[in-house]
């Protein structure tokens, strides 16, 4: 069945050699009390120290790498507010590109430092006004761009998927593996990872309750729209999965869980107090799941892709105060 | 010089084959900007992911692992309401051996419950009316158990040693090495271990201003006693440090820095947001002076350690949310 799909284990192989030496091989942790919790054995593959403090890297420099001298003597576009936008950013310096990213003009200043500080020109659209896509689809136009959308993209999959190929390698076969799900790049693919290197593998997607799109497009079998969720999980406020994505999560995956954003807070202060680790919301989704015994794990092999760590400080604060501890 | 000191690289090298497989061997983190702040190489060797979340797992199972069979028979005491009573219940606990923990009664419930959590016997007293070493005194007179204070001790020394010895076995020769100063046990080993790995190495410790009394006694040849100094550097509210250790600072550390608490508030934030990691007040000491270049390192390779990660999740958000950025 996976021969029709767009992406294939060797496309994520490919990535792994391209991206070796490159991307961090990322630390894998454990936790006595997260086993606990969970009633399983947990590996979590702390995309957080990746570059630019998630796995968006990945994706990014393997899809610049494979464009055309043509292509990349022009350049790159990416519109986004969010950790591709670094990633572009990062990865296009590094392999000597100039990155074009088009922001809201009321993104974070943090944020817009950090892109211009890896040397991209950022484009600021008003938000209110302009349609992010038609602005990018004309710079694209203007300046013969190549755009590298944030998830929907073969090489940005293949890419993402070589953050599960290294969890599986380090740990051995995993019987479950849990992925967060914004626009599914990432989960699809770890699920491609996942099926060639431990078959019996179960892979399942979490994302916040309050924008279910993916499980509900995943039970329907049709791509659903939903209005922009309201969630602290800012990664995950996509309004649709990708169309590559679809047929990849019908192929791959055997269930999308939800979480509220009480438990990605009390996931997060878990993650401080007895990991010592700083996790951004969307990074706790899968986490959130696994130590809510979502499943019967029964003792089971679990592994979890966290996924990023880039919140500010005082968001940060807010959601471990308010947290109840697990 | 060093022959006439307590201990030796000798006793390190022998904590380290028995911590061998025992003791994580925790990570060396970098960050690109902690090298542009400091204008060096820096290393982080992150004692917060070490069991218990501190250092102290180092020294306390080594001299635990070193008492007689009779000795381990009857058992250990300590006195601590920070990271060495956790550090010496879990030790007691893999080396089947009974701790008994004397702690004030108005320790913080998370603190007495950890210590009980790995089965120690927590004894409390009154800390306005009762004095803890007289308590522990009599404890071990009438059990004869074996006391093992938190820093003056060889087998403590030597133990907490190894930090430095993996930093540097992982990195190679470091130019200066800066560590954090409580009672003096972390600094002590540490030292004996980069004296002898990389000669030329220049030692720095940092304490609170707050707390100047090991600067002073370096400075003095003589034993300094504060009173219990004010900062949020808990680990390092010691009012001397101790007696085996004087003689080791004067031989191996080439000057000890002080920086203020605002200075580890920052440097939390840092390494929340930039490094996604959870380092308590007293494990920023060293990095606080790094990265504020209270030297003129230019260039140089500069190994620090994170001494710890035990900080309570809302104290956690109060320092970062007050915190200057770096």
């Amino acid at each position: 069945m996976s021969t029709a799909l767009a992406v294939t284990y060797a496309d994520v192989a490919r990535a792994a050699e391209i991206l070796d030496g490159v991307a961090h091989r990322t630390p894998v942790l454990t936790s006595t009390r997260a086993d606990e919790l969970a009633d399983a054995q947990v590996f979590f593959k702390c995309e957080n120290f990746q570059r630019i403090g998630a796995f968006k890297f990945r994706g990014a420099y393997h899809a610049i790498s494979r464009l055309s001298d043509e292509q990349r003597a022009r350049g790159v576009l990416a519109f986004s507010s969010g950790n591709h936008a670094q990633a572009m950013a990062l990865a296009a310096r590094l392999l000597n590109v100039k990155a074009t990213i088009v922001m809201p003009h009321d993104a974070p200043a943090m944020k817009l430092a950090a892109t211009r500080g890896y040397g991209a020109e950022v484009i600021l659209y008003d938000r209110n006004r302009e349609d992010r896509e038609a602005v990018a689809a004309r710079i694209v136009e203007e300046r013969g761009l190549s755009l590298i959308p944030p998830y929907d993209h073969r090489d940005v999959i293949a890419g993402q998927g070589t953050a599960a190929k290294e969890l599986i390698e380090e740990v051995g076969a995993l019987d479950y593996l849990f992925v967060c799900v914004g626009g599914g790049g990432l989960i699809s693919g770890c699920s491609i990872a996942a099926k060639q290197l431990a078959p019996d593998c179960k892979v399942i997607g979490v994302e916040p309750e309050a924008g279910n799109d993916a499980q509900r497009s995943l039970r329907s079998g049709e791509i659903v729209d939903i209005p922009v969720p309201d969630t602290i999980a800012d990664g995950a406020r996509t309004q649709h999965v990708g169309k590559l994505v679809l047929p990849i999560l019908q192929a791959n995956v055997s269930d999308i869980l939800t979480v509220s954003d009480d438990q990605l807070r009390s996931t997060m202060r878990f993650f401080a107090e007895r990991m010592k680790i700083v996790v951004e919301p969307t990074g706790c989704l899968g986490a959130a799941a696994v130590l809510a015994r979502a499943l019967p794990f029964m003792g089971a092999k679990v592994g979890v892709i966290i996924s990023g760590g880039n919140v500010d400080a005082d968001m940060f604060a807010r959601c471990i105060t308010a947290a109840e501890p697990l």
